[in-house]
């Protein structure tokens, strides 16, 4: 595995890969890697013939009282990691690299933003469209992989690549979870053994409403109330949210007569987490 | 020459132009073409193995207020003097094929869109940064070339470009004049021919500045003042603005002592018109 810093040394790699026809597989991190993230590089290993992991924790998606500071980072055990993934770039630019001087350009996406993080990290999606619009014209890829575990993003990230007609395929991959339904998160870091026991609420809240959706349940008060009561009064957990909301455009509804995304954010413990799940009333799961 | 109207057409051109090795040139335009496309479209040719021209009258860099309605439509003269001067594809997209339904995404370049027409035209910059950025996603073109006479705009694409990391070389080429030295622009076919004589206060004030900068001022208030004066002196002729700037970032300064721009608009007769002249004092001119 080869490691670049900068976006020359970058861009003459994937040429030279293009030019022995291989197909360009992007997966953007913030390192502190995880299970999620290495199945998105198993993932962009079937698909493609290179693959570039990019990891760069990007200080535009970070609100002035974030974690940005003081998230998590790992470089010797994300090398490992991806290398043992069979990538074959890691590409890990200096701030100074993706946000030269004078640099005044940003991307944003209106409506999908409104809700959910968009609401309690009001600059999050801009600062993350800019950067992922940024990786894609440095890499160049054929395909880019997303974790539906930030479902908001994903959604995001799909319409900012339609809209701006970049010619690059956004996959998003399944949520990852511990033995015990937690969604993997690099933020899970920041858990000690008791909130790590306390997080649990959010995926158990969601798996409830699941419950309740196969059972023929479709009305979004009935659905999201019980998931708002669970996480709300789970000692050491404070809600942010819990949405259910159409599946892409992340509107409101009533019911769940179309493919609709139940998602929640709490703060457990120093962190914040979010999860997810999709009701799809065509398959009735 | 070859028509397209839809963005697969024109991808699937562009890919085997360039797998026939040739370089991708792209000349973006609103139509109703003069000397001044045509300067662009020649440039292009002599540099690149595959010359699209663009024509699409984009109305998001247009103001509630202004003339996107009864700008000047003239596809078969256009389409015949693209064709003289031996572009390849002219791309004729409609509205929707630009913008489908539900986009939402939108660039924006601070800072350099805030001073001389980006204070008269609030949200035409961020128009002109999204529909650029989408063209380039739509034809990967290798070089892209823009007139000087939108100065303003093409350091504004200029920046997007690079703060996007988008491989795109922009090139800006000349200003083209009428033998009065009118600046040549669609908009001049607005012009009655009373109109047209009183728009050469522009030009012929912006002469002026050359000449007191060449003869060793450099006071932006010596050098800008007498514009001011001689185009409000001027009738039917209203002043917008009338500013000197430095060069690159459009910011303000006291004197001349690196490159600068000089930029004016106003409004004559039902046309509102721009015009500017790059002083630069290492050359002293």
């Amino acid at each position: 595995m080869e490691f670049v810093r900068s976006i020359p040394e970058l861009r003459a790699a994937v040429r030279s890969a293009r030019s022995h026809g291989k197909t360009i597989g992007l997966v953007p991190t913030m390192g502190a890697m995880h299970e999620g993230h290495y199945s998105l590089m198993r993932r962009a290993r079937l698909e493609c013939g290179f693959v570039v992991v990019s990891l760069f924790v990007n200080p535009t998606q970070f609100g002035p009282n974030e974690d940005l500071s003081r998230y998590p980072r790992d470089l010797e055990g994300d090398a490992a990691g991806s290398a043992r993934e069979g990538v074959d770039m890691l590409f890990i630019p200096t701030t100074d690299e993706v946000y030269p001087a004078n640099h005044k350009t940003s991307v944003a996406v209106s409506g999908l933003t409104e809700r959910l993080c968009g609401r309690s990290r009001p600059s999050h999606f801009q600062g993350v469209t800019t950067v992922v619009a940024k990786l894609f014209g440095m890499a160049q890829p054929d395909r880019a992989y997303f974790g539906e575990k930030d479902y908001q993003q994903l959604q995001v990230i799909r319409r900012m690549t339609r809209d701006l007609d970049i010619p690059v395929e956004v996959i998003g991959c399944p949520i990852v979870r511990e033995s015990d339904g937690v969604a993997m998160s690099s933020r899970n870091r920041y858990l000690s053994a008791h909130d790590r026991v306390a997080a649990r609420v959010l995926s158990r809240s969601l798996a409830g409403a699941r419950q309740r959706f196969a059972a023929g349940e479709r009305s979004v008060e009935a659905l999201v109330n019980p998931v708002r009561a669970e996480i709300s009064g789970a000692t050491g957990v404070a809600l942010d949210y819990a949405e259910l909301l159409d599946a892409s455009e992340l509107s409101e509804i009533d019911r769940v007569v179309a493919p609709a995304v139940l998602a929640v954010a709490a703060k457990v413990g120093p962190a914040r987490l979010i999860d997810n799940t999709v009701l799809d009333p065509t398959t009735g799961a």
